[in-house]
């Protein structure tokens, strides 16, 4: 199975943190370019998520801007 | 004036191809690591991209996921 | 590996539409609940979708509005 | 009138979780087929959600990503 | 009903350019305030939107960045 | 620079209200016509935003729907 997100960037988790609802992810996905996910709470614990464990970061293309 | 995105990635214009409405960008943001940015033609146009310029990639953090 | 979206939905491809840059997927996700997606044409080629296919829809939690 | 949103799915609240900005609401579209939806603890203080409540779901096709 | 989306601005359709499956839409929502949409060209035809015809601008407060 | 982002509206900070991780910022971009956003409360701090503040609100053409 593939996924149609355009981007998928390997990397490792540098930063968590939780709210309520919402949670923040900082990850590493090349050497000293972070990419920042706001992802909900629920999925953080469903997936494990920890500081030092590889993440693949997702974004798909309608999703990013240009600045130029 | 700084933007409330999380993500800015500094890059160059590796591809580009334009359709009617949308075009489709391809930004080289680290050595390897493309990111592919679906916009409108006309920003395509207003903002002069082209094959080997620089641009910026910007990314909402609720815009990312993650796989782990 | 699991993805962080909530919203993961099986189904079959109904029917494609292609553009230049931009295509539209319709996938049957329940018998009558029908979802669209507008995904790169460029995926819908990597990932070979047709008519008939198996496909997964995914949706991240931060997109879905509510109407009530 | 009528929404250019492509995905409308109606549907009956399962499950609610509010955060202090953002909340979380679980929405059975079909039998067993389930969608999570993060909007802010507002809109569903304003919309009066409660589990047990008829509420549809509202997906842009934009947003729709697809893996097969 | 109402919806959950944060932002609902009434407005006139200014232009309009339909590509294959994109189409773009400009809606003046206050005198010279202007919105750009990208929808489906399939939406543009079933909401029969045509210049000149009244139109909501609609936008999840998740897809609203902020310059300051 | 310039931004592919088709919607840049200048406006003054109205309301805030942080949470732990997601922050809603309510600015006002023409006279009554109010826009909300949910932004990281990261972004919120970084950018020192603050009721009687300037911002833009940028959104992406992709991110806008149509009711008509």
């Amino acid at each position: 199975m593939a996924l149609s997100a355009r981007n998928v960037l390997k990397g490792k988790v540098k930063d968590l943190k939780k709210g309520m609802v919402m949670a923040e992810v900082t990850v590493e996905v090349a050497s000293g370019v972070l990419v920042v996910a706001a992802v909900t709470t629920n999925s953080v614990e469903r997936l494990g998520l920890a500081v030092g464990k590889d993440a693949e970061v997702i974004i798909k293309a309608t999703s990013v801007m240009l600045n130029a």
